[in-house]
């Protein structure tokens, strides 16, 4: 079943739009300068559709709302428990409140916080999570069941109060429960689906963990919009996704790299070359294939197939343009020789 | 259908034996000591079951030998075109020789080659990628097809000397094609494969891109041996390869991490935390669930499920086992009680 469509500020999630990409900020906000704005607008160029940040007292409410208003991208605000928090932020031009209205206590409190964000025209998203589920869906034997319980309950309490915009999250640290309560879920409900592994682990594992999960999910056509949690920086959740969907033909454009690993053959340093030119190549939107290769064995076979290639070949680094050797220069020159023909493709 | 078992050294590849983990040597082997053999035991403690080292000379040929005497992990010479590096290895109790007889040359000196691995008993295998195809088979409207095509005509030359101690591996830097052609290969032939992406790129996208394709082979029982190609250190190939034989039940023991992204509530440095003790983790072959988490959201919950867990709290780190609070340190204390919590585990 196709989900509704959910406006996120600028950003439509769910219906017929592309797979939007999440992170999360990872320290506490304590003031908005130049170079908190710089640092935002790059994880935007990297690929990053909507941003959450936590928003746990109302000295951080305000900050957020004051960033709101200088950046573009939209903005999410992470509540837990206190209602006063949802409104303030409510005030600004915030694009989305990530509350459980659970976690809010009385009624009259779930009431204010629904109605202001009605009157705001702001979409809420109820995220549960199975390490801080509520007592009585802890103990269910089936966690899948547990995380849609949940959900449901909070689901419940916004449509009784005729709150639609509502995107929905249900993740655990474990995959089988994740990937089945929102599979459960995608057959019940047409909200869509923010999907994601909870505390999936440091870069490695966490990748690993959550390639494997979402892309069950996304090869279903489940999941509107997702974020990857790593214990690692936004940027690499944001890469992580965009290579994720681009893998899965779920997003368009973008620099595909052939790299190669290495070896004792090696007369390049592929590496050094990528950390270089790596930042140039992730924020470029051009549908293209660049191949970085340190040897003759196989560099010239895979630059022949690239837009672009770069290959050592003994003392020299070779360039190869749709197949063709275009230049070959001194290592010291590769990165100049290479951006320029990059940038004239 | 099951492949039948090739003895590499003391590692048994195919038939029923555990799925195999390998990595390459990324650096010129220039000489044979203390450091160079403590880095080689180091990737074997960290879960490489093979290692492979370019010879692209003599003097590398005698170096792996001299190291092959010294060290317990099987060590694999990746050799190209030239039959006496071949030979010169077989002097030495290495593992296994990759080479394509193809590209040997005259058929004397396939039949010197293929003679002496026979008497040694060590096996071969032929490597065949997409960038570096014999001319006859690059233009292949199907890719898979030229690769399975290559890899056929090198198995006839090694079995019309009865040779058949042979492991294959068919790679390339696109995904479907590599999936296709060892799919192909598995329906049709007992011998066991070598699988992974060829060039799969930097550390995130190789690591996405690896994982989707080698997850699907792995499901269908396709694979005995896997090598994540990154260009990255052999330690992110290992620790890549690990967990997702993990992830897919394919690999026993290990500790599992639970960590959390870290958001503007964290009270504990969750990554520096990890960057110290994780090494130690990632070499223990205990079944154990770790939850590294930084605030008191998720996790009390998360630990609660974990054999060990740590969790910031305001200015005070908690730690707890099985489900109880063991201990409440101060944070630059918390390395201490936590290996000490870990190694009593």
């Amino acid at each position: 079943m196709k989900s509704i469509a959910v406006q996120v500020g600028s950003v439509t999630v769910g219906g017929s739009a592309p797979i939007s990409i999440q992170t999360m900020w990872k320290r506490p906000l304590l003031k908005v300068d130049e170079s908190l704005i710089a640092e935002v607008n790059r994880l935007q160029a990297l690929g990053c559709d909507i941003l959450r940040f936590a928003v746990p007292d109302m000295e951080t409410a305000d900050l957020l709302g004051e960033l709101a208003s200088r950046v573009s991208i939209p903005l999410v605000a992470d509540i837990h428990f206190d209602y006063r928090l949802a409104l303030r932020c409510l005030d600004y031009p915030i694009a989305k409140i990530r509350i459980n209205p659970g976690n809010i206590g009385a009624r009259w409190k779930v009431e204010e916080v629904v109605g202001k964000a009605k009157d705001r025209g702001v979409p809420i998203r109820i995220g549960v999570n199975h390490g801080s589920l509520p007592k009585k869906f802890q103990d269910l034997s089936d966690p899948a069941e547990a995380l849609l319980a949940a959900a449901e309950e909070e689901i419940e309490i916004l449509e009784s109060l005729s709150f639609r915009t509502i995107i929905v999250s249900m993740k655990s640290s474990d995959t089988e429960s994740t990937v089945e309560a929102n599979r459960r879920f995608a057959k019940e409900y047409s909200y869509p689906l923010h999907i994601g592994i909870t505390e999936a682990g440091p870069l490695i594992p966490g990748i690993v963990r959550s390639t494997l999960a979402l892309s069950e999910l996304l090869k279903e056509g489940i999941g509107s919009t997702i974020r990857i949690s790593l214990s690692d920086s936004p940027e690499t959740e944001i890469l992580t996704a965009k290579e994720l969907l681009t893998a899965l033909g779920l997003r368009k454009g973008g620099i595909r790299i052939i790299s190669c690993p290495r070896c004792g053959r090696s007369g390049f340093d592929v590496q050094g070359f990528l950390k270089v030119v790596g930042e140039k190549l992730q924020q470029d939107q051009r549908n293209l294939t660049i191949a970085v290769m340190g040897c003759v064995v196989n560099g010239p076979g895979e630059s022949r197939h690239a837009d672009l290639g770069i290959t050592g070949s003994g003392d020299k680094v070779v360039i190869f343009k749709k197949g063709k050797i275009v230049q070959t220069v001194r290592p010291e020159e590769a990165v100049e020789a290479f951006l320029k023909e990059f940038r004239s493709l």
